[in-house]
C-alpha cells in the first residue's frame, strides 16, 4: 500500500505512540485532581502545551487545547464574533464555513472573498471589504485541497491596522512550513494533531494573550474557562510530542516532502491531458492536485485503491455533503475539470520509490478509464 | 498507591489499550476517506458505535460520538433547547449547569429543582414545574459527588406524557448499573469513556431516533451532521471496547465495587464524628461520600496523598472555579459539613486489602488533623 492522502490524516509517529502509553495504563489521573495521579496528568498536559506553543512561536498560556482542528476553528469563529461583519473566503474548510453560516443565521453579515484561478486571495480584496463594523477576518493558511498558501502576514497586518481580529486555519500548514505567530501578527491560529503525525482527537487554538473568547463547550472551566471538559491527556501528550518532532525536523521533513512531491508531479505531468492545480510556488510542500480531463475522480480513487494506492478527490470531510468541491468552483474550474480532479498528498513516511510506482499506476489507470469513457472520442490524447 | 478517585477518572483497561494500538500505527486513515485506510477506520468507528449502543440498549444509529461527557451534555442542552422553559436540577454537573446559564443568557427560562437532604429530586416537584412552554428537562442519573441515583424512569415518563424532551447525564452511571434507554424512556443520555475504563477524549450522546439537534460543533458534517470533525478513531475504538467490557461484566463489577465500597464505608464509619452522605440505598455502587466534622477536606486529601491514597473532596472539575460544592449546598449542608467532606470512589481494579488500608490511614489522618485544628475543643470525639 502507498499512502498518498496525508492531508486527510497521517500515520501516528512511533515516538508519539510511545509517549502516550503511560498516560493510559499508569498516569490515568484527571488533570484537575489534586492528588499525585492528577498532578502527573497536569504536568503532562502543561508540557504538551509548551511543545505545541513552541512549534508556532507562541507562549504556552496562549494555547487553548481542543478536540481537534474543527473545534479550534469553531471556537475562533463562534467565540470571537458576536456582531457586525465577518470576512472569510470561499475556499475555507467547512469547519470555518459552517460556523460562518451559523453567524449569518444569528444576524451577522459574512463576506466571502473569492480566490483567483491559482487559489490565491488578494490582499486588496480584503482591504476593500473591511468596514468599521468588521470584527473578525478568517483566512486559511494553506488550502486543504489545492495546497495554495495565502499571504498571511500581509493579510494579518492589514487587519491589525484596522483593529480587526485575524484568524487563520493552519491545520494543513502547521508542522510543514515555519510558522511564528509573532512574526505573522495573527490573533488566532488553528492546529490539528492528526495532520502532523499525532493522534486524532486533539488540536489547539492559538489565542493571542489578552483575547477572551466566548466558549463553545461549557462546564467545569478547564482551559481558563475557554474550553471545558476533562483534558484528553494521552491525546494531548501525543499531540505535544508530535509538535516537538515536527519542529525539530521541520526543514528536513519539508525538503523531503517537497522532493517527493516534485518528483511525483514531474512524472504525473507526463500523463497526457493532465494539469497541476493551485499555485505553482506558494503551496504546501506535500501537496499535489491534478486534473485529468475525461476521467471521473471518484472512479480514479477506486481504481487506485484497487492497486494499493490511497489518494483522494479533495477534502475527506466533504464526503458527507456529497457536493462538488466548493474550492475548485470558487477557483473558476469547470464541472469537467472538477470531476477529473485528484489530490495526492505525500508525508514524511513516503519514499522516492513510491512516487515512481504511484505515477506509473496512475498513468495506466487514467488510460484505462479514458478508454471506457463515453466521451473517449473527445479525449483522445 | 491506592486509587480511590474513580469518579474523577479511571485507569484504562489493558484490553482497551490493546484495541486502540492498531488504529494509530497502521489503520490511521480518516474514516471519511473512501480508500482502504478510510474504510478500515470507518468500520472500526461503526463497530464501536454498536458496542456503545449495546451498553445502553440503543440502536447504533442513535449514538452520537463526541469528545467526551462534557460535550455530550452541551450538545443535549444547547442542541435541543431553543426557546421556552428548560428544567434542570441544582445538583447537575457544571457541564449541564453552564449550558443552562448560556440558555438563560439567550433568553430561555431555566428552572433548577432542589434535591432533598439525601440528594433526591422529587418527581412531584418536576410535575409542578412543567409548563406548556417547557421544551426540555435534564436530570442527572447518578450524582458525581454523593452518588445518589434519581428515579429516571419515573421522571422520563412524566416528561413524555407532557410531550417534553428528557435528557439524563449518565456519565457516572453508565457501565456501573444496568441502563436500557428503551425501558427508561429517556430521549437523550450522556456517556463518558474515561469514567468506564476507556480513554479520555471520547464520549457519546444517545439521541432517540427522530430527534434532530442543532449541532454545537459545525463543519464537515460527520455524525449525520450533528457533530463535525474527524472522528477520534483510536479513542472511539477504545471507548467501544470499554463499553463492551463493561456490559459483559456489569453484574460482577457492580457487585465487586459494592462489596468494596460497603466494606470501606463500614470501616470508615467507625471513625468518630463521621457521617455518610447521599442516599443510603439509591446510590451508585462505587461511591462513598463522607463528612468528618472538624476537618478540612482539602487538608485531608493532601495528607491522604502523602500516604499514597488518592481521594477527592468532590468534583475534580470544580477545582477551576474554587467554589464550595454546589451539590452539598443544594442538599442543605452547613459550611462546616461541606468543609469536612471527602469523596472516595472505588473501581474495578481496587482490592479488599486496599479498603482496610485506606480506612486505617484515613482514621489516623482525621485524628491528626483534628488534633491540630483550632477548633479541637469543639470536636473532641
Amino acid at each position: 500500500m502507498i499512502y498518498l492522502d496525508n492531508a486527510a490524516s497521517t500515520r501516528v509517529h512511533p515516538d508519539v505512540i510511545e509517549s502516550m502509553a503511560p498516560y493510559m495504563a499508569e498516569r490515568y489521573g484527571n488533570p484537575s485532581s489534586i492528588h499525585r495521579y492528577g498532578r502527573l496528568a497536569r504536568k503532562a498536559v502543561e508540557r504538551a502545551r509548551r511543545q505545541v506553543a513552541s512549534l508556532i512561536g507562541a507562549d504556552p498560556s496562549e494555547i487553548l487545547l481542543t478536540s481537534g482542528g474543527t473545534e479550534s476553528n469553531n471556537t475562533a469563529l463562534l467565540g470571537a464574533a458576536s456582531k457586525g461583519r465577518v470576512i472569510a473566503t470561499s475556499i475555507e474548510h467547512d469547519a470555518v464555513l459552517e460556523p460562518c453560516r451559523r453567524l449569518e443565521r444569528d444576524g451577522l453579515d459574512v463576506v466571502y472573498l473569492a480566490p483567483d484561478k491559482l487559489g490565491m486571495i488578494s490582499p486588496r480584496d480584503l482591504e476593500k471589504s473591511i468596514t468599521d463594523e468588521t470584527c473578525l477576518v478568517s483566512v486559511m493558511f494553506g488550502n486543504n485541497e489545492v495546497g495554495t498558501i495565502q499571504p498571511i502576514a500581509e493579510l494579518a497586518r492589514m487587519c491589525r491596522s484596522r483593529g480587526v481580529l485575524f484568524h487563520t486555519d493552519a491545520v494543513q500548514a502547521a508542522g510543514k512550513i515555519p510558522i511564528n505567530v509573532g512574526d505573522l501578527g495573527v490573533d488566532m491560529l488553528s492546529v490539528s494533531s492528526h495532520k502532523l503525525y499525532g493522534p486524532k482527537g486533539a488540536g489547539a487554538l492559538y489565542v493571542r494573550s489578552g483575547i477572551r473568547l466566548d466558549p463553545v463547550i461549557l462546564g467545569g472551566g478547564q482551559e481558563d474557562g475557554m474550553r471545558s471538559g476533562t483534558e484528553n491527556v494521552a491525546g494531548v501528550v501525543g499531540f505535544g510530542r508530535a509538535c516537538e518532532i515536527a519542529r525539530e525536523n521541520l526543514e528536513a521533513n519539508a525538503s523531503h516532502m517537497r522532493d517527493l512531491r516534485d518528483d511525483l508531479v514531474r512524472q504525473v505531468m507526463e500523463i497526457p491531458g493532465s494539469a497541476l492545480n493551485g499555485h505553482p510556488e506558494s503551496r504546501l510542500p506535500n501537496s499535489a492536485h491534478f486534473t485529468f480531463l475525461g476521467v471521473n475522480g471518484e472512479d480514479l480513487i477506486i481504481k487506485l485503491d484497487e492497486h494499493g494506492i490511497a489518494a483522494s478527490t479533495g477534502s475527506a470531510c466533504s464526503v458527507h455533503t456529497q457536493k462538488a468541491s466548493h474550492v475548485l468552483q470558487a477557483m473558476g474550474f469547470s464541472l469537467e475539470q472538477i470531476t477529473g480532479s485528484l489530490r495526492m498528498t505525500v508525508g514524511v513516511f513516503n519514499t522516492k520509490e513510491e512516487m515512481g510506482q504511484a505515477a506509473a499506476v496512475l498513468g495506466r489507470v487514467v488510460s484505462e478509464l479514458r478508454a471506457v469513457s463515453p466521451f473517449r472520442e473527445k479525449y483522445s490524447f
